[in-house]
């Protein structure tokens, strides 16, 4: 680690000489496999970007040119050569190193990313402020072929296209999303890769720039002349921008003179650029989409394969036994297939597995058409990235009363994956649309259960959420019933849905132990809520808790207090949440612990009450 | 009107000759004139399809095919040739003939249809079920090239390029969306239309079509070629589909030829047919985007050009003044230029407009990047269109704090259109976004007051949100407290924004006269939103009304109730709102009576609590 040791800034990466290059690229391996190992985090999409990122420190300046990443998972490399190397410790920890680039960590980082397919919106935007802030700066974009999949990008390029602003957006072409990737644009990446001038262009790269470094001098006419010979039209001509590629991503000599040449067109460029994830560390070429996000790991054995039981794992297993008897079930991802527990069934059923890309707003529709002709689909789908469905949620689904089953995945907090990625929202916006029930379950039984009443026994869109992880000590079936009285006590209320319901019963037990009797309401079905047994409970005892992992905004405890208002039921109560502000990495554990979300926060809540202590504090937060 | 008025089902469509195929498309479109005239609605884009549809009801049979209209609101000609040509006098009128496809109307209407983009994941989920429910029909979307801008539209045909479903995309090009189109795919449209191959294909499919009927026997290879020589590659065919023409969309033999041909492949095919918006009514000819969506007129006289004065215009008018003395300030609309009330922005300045096409989430992520680097956009868009956006709002504006202005027009009942435009989720998903502030005039002078505060004193993300139409009797301007009290009483409480003022004030007239005094208080800022106000007056009345255009779900007036449970203050409410359905067209007149939020409405939800015959009825309505 002679290099390395002294990149303390882009600055110090201008300066190095073809040799040190290389054995930066290669430190810098050797450092992400070191550290990721460690930390956990993502490494096959770091490790297929070193010589990419190396070559725009070089013709960047991002102190000032903006860089902006698309999903952001790839941004390790620039972390460590923009003086974050040191942070690495921290990666993903609580009040540490983000795992995504984010402006407030530096003034390289130029956006918020997280989900897909953003970076050309952001970038256009950046590009079109220059002339109106009378600012002068370069743009770039960099963009996955995954990314690519998202409608979003099209949005982008296509607006971008026309603007002629002068930007750049480099795709990063692996072949992959997280999974392989799929679609037609995946297809037309693959032909544009295996053409025959691809070669031919490489070895003219390297005949011309090798000789001649002021490559951006290349008039205008043979650069036309290139282009046509080698690169008749594709998607990104029709749509307006100049097309370079593809280009070697791990030769950083050709990757910076293409890059010089981009940077000095006054048009928007494609730079095609083809790399390998996971680079450079054998198990993570092998085996690309396992080594995407990771925990930490011995470097030498590699991750383990084995899936571990989890909410997704039960959810894919229960789906291939209700695939069995029926026929008509068919199953969506949105490139999310390993993480949202489907790989099983997509070997097993491939004719009703649909992976349509990075598309969470057309899956939602897509899933409309299904069901408008009598198939079942049920749409496996993270949390936060059902976000971009909202719209389609109401427009193509909600109007119609098509009867859609939406497995909600990563529903509450998802821990180190941070800001962008938490499950924070899904309560409000899906309560919000009409005729939306919402399940949801504590338990592996209960998720069993929940997904075979969403498909047999709802109508209309169905939502069943459940967390990122496992169960806890609550293992039961509760049955049908949309609540579901656990523990009786008379001195106060705690009422809890999802796992949240085993932080609620260790607060009881802790309360018992102090000598205060809690009773803890189950709730199954939080739309359309029945509030009754809380109510029932709350004139009882006249104290509430409730304890959710989710935005304060259309909360369930705060549609409790509503309800309480309506009924004339007063309530001294706590609800406790996420609050109204944006939900910060960390474990989930020491999230929980933050939010008072925990069964010593749960239970000093009730306390408070009890005791009445309460001084309004945490009560009043979401009052306003 | 000699064979209009025969056609009762697509049978009798099946069976007319040449010449009298001909005299249908003009009697369509002369009862489309009359009929529009009279009741209003969309016309330009309907004379824009009548031969399209005749065709498309001679190749296909819509009681079994599923045709699937984008937008849905050049569905007019279809209804008339499905039965429905007596139901015209009731169109867009409450339990009338909708503007849309409506599956509840007819068989013959496929899906859903109002916002844009949507067609062909509908239409490939439709092909898809096809196997999986063991059933045999021909699927087929109509898609605008406006439509085509929006990234949904390429999320599907990326998906079903891949998929090699049989099925067909027409695309409807004619140049425009509402306003005319913009962005990179409809320059590429245009170099299709004017690419020397167009005149000899019409030429060439002539020849042939007309002398041969059978021309889905053409082989593949002649196919092949023809493709080869007059249609180079381009978008469609990157992303897997075969794509056939361009096609005189006035031609209706050839029109049958190219979609009985397009109907036998057996691979995803796209149609591409040259269509002129307004055809046949000279007006609308050469003014397509005045004659997109009209009110009633006078046939000879045309529609009025001038502009009404609305919150729109006077939206406009503001932003050019404040435009004068801000060069940061940058506007942004998607396809909505003239709706909004930016026509006269984008002329006075063309540098800071940015039209990006039917893309509203790449809209608000574009400003992100405009923010990011110091210019201060506003994105005026329609209320449910913005939906679209929730996810681009959270993950690129909240998540970074970012300062853009959202001017949501059309927010609350939008009438006619009915479900789909209605816009009665802003404010329960504007209000769970971290950090938005969220605006209400409910004047002209408010909504000028309200733009400068937005965009001068406050910080973060800030929504303005305004009616479709014009200020009531309510002109003042109630400066920049959160919320005031414009009528002091002691009987009862009521609570409005915008608009809804007037009624509120107005229901307080009539509960004086008949001898209760009602305290009104007007809320400016519902997000965040301050209960003191409104609580302290409950506080001494003990009864309170609200009264809202929007869902249940997040509406105001259940944050309050749920303020009052925290706070300990007991009162009788009625919370006045749309409920938790879906809201139809009708007039706004009609669907605020309807919902009892006109005058009378919240007059008789007063008297009710005050005279203690409330029965819990209206109360309970979104208790759960």
């Amino acid at each position: 680690m002679n290099i390395i040791n002294k990149i303390n800034s882009p600055n110090d990466v201008k300066k190095l000489n073809e040799l040190e290059l290389a054995a930066l690229a290669a430190e810098i391996r050797a450092f992400l496999i070191e550290q990721v190992a460690k930390t956990g985090g993502h490494l096959a999409s770091n490790l297929g970007v070193v010589e990419l990122t190396i070559a725009i420190h070089r013709v960047y300046d991002t102190e000032r040119d903006r860089l902006v990443f698309d999903v952001g998972h790839q941004s390790y490399v620039h972390k460590i050569l923009t003086g974050r190397r040191e942070e690495f410790d921290s990666l993903r920890k609580l009040g540490g190193l983000s795992g995504f680039p984010k402006p407030d960590e530096s003034i390289h980082d130029a956006a918020i990313s997280g989900h897909a397919s953003n970076s050309v919106s952001v970038a256009l935007g950046m590009a079109r402020a220059r002339g109106l802030t009378h600012q002068d700066y370069n743009v770039v974009a960099v963009i996955g072929d995954g990314a690519l999949t998202g409608g979003l990008s099209y949005e982008g390029i296509c607006d971008a296209g026309e603007s002629g602003e002068p930007m750049v957006v480099i795709l990063n072409d692996n072949g992959m999303s997280i999974d392989s990737n799929v679609g037609s644009i995946s297809q037309m990446l693959s032909r544009l890769r295996l053409k025959p001038g691809y070669l031919e262009l490489k070895r003219r790269y390297r005949r011309t720039f090798g000789k001649c470094p002021r490559v951006y001098n290349f008039t205008h006419r043979i650069k036309e002349w290139l282009k046509g010979r080698l690169l008749p039209g594709n998607l990104f001509d029709d749509l307006g921008f100049m097309y370079l590629g593809p280009v070697d991503g791990h030769n950083i000599k050709q990757l910076e003179a293409v890059l010089t040449w981009a940077k000095e067109q006054k048009s928007p460029v494609l730079v095609h650029v083809v790399t390998q994830k996971g680079r450079g560390y054998s198990y993570a070429e092998e085996k690309p989409e396992i080594y995407h996000g990771v925990g930490s790991f011995n470097t030498d054995m590699g991750v383990s394969e084995s899936v571990e039981e989890g909410f997704s794992s039960v959810f894919g297993e229960e789906l291939c036994k209700l695939a069995d008897s029926d026929e008509s079930l068919a199953v969506i991802t949105a490139a999310m297939s390993a993480g949202t527990g489907l790989s099983q069934f997509a070997e097993r059923f491939p004719r009703r597995f649909f992976d349509v890309g990075i598309a969470e707003g057309h899956a939602v529709t897509m899933a409309a058409g299904l069901a408008y002709q009598g198939a079942k689909p049920v749409f496996a789908v993270y949390s936060s990235f059902l976000q971009r469905g909202y719209d389609m949620l109401i427009h193509d689904i909600s109007i119609a009363g098509l009867h859609v089953v939406f497995a909600v995945d990563r529903a509450g907090l998802v821990g180190r994956d941070g800001e962008t990625h938490q499950g924070s929202f899904d309560v409000s916006y899906l309560c919000s649309v009409p005729g939306m029930t919402v399940l949801c379950p504590s338990s592996f039984a209960e998720l069993r259960e929940m997904l075979k009443c969403a498909l047999y026994l709802c109508e209309g869109p169905v939502a069943v959420r459940y967390p990122r992880g496992g169960e806890g000590e609550y293992k039961e079936s509760s049955g049908a019933c949309p609540a579901i009285c656990l523990r009786e006590g008379a001195d106060v209320t705690i009422a809890a849905y999802g796992t949240m319901i085993n932080n609620a019963l260790k607060a009881a037990e802790l309360l018992s132990s102090a000598g205060y009797e809690a009773e803890v309401i189950k709730i199954n079905r939080i739309n359309p809520l029945e509030t009754d047994l809380i109510l029932q409970s709350v004139s009882k005892t006249g104290l509430l808790v409730t304890a959710e992992e989710v935005c304060a905004h259309g909360s369930v405890g705060s549609r409790i207090l509503e309800s309480c208002a309506r009924r004339g039921v007063a309530a001294k109560a706590k609800t406790l949440d996420l609050g109204s502000g944006i939900v910060p990495q960390g474990s989930i554990e020491e999230l929980l612990h933050s939010y008072s979300l925990d069964a010593e926060g749960i239970a000093a809540a009730a306390k408070e009450l009890i005791s009445g202590a309460e001084n309004g504090g945490t009560n009043e937060k979401a009052a306003t």
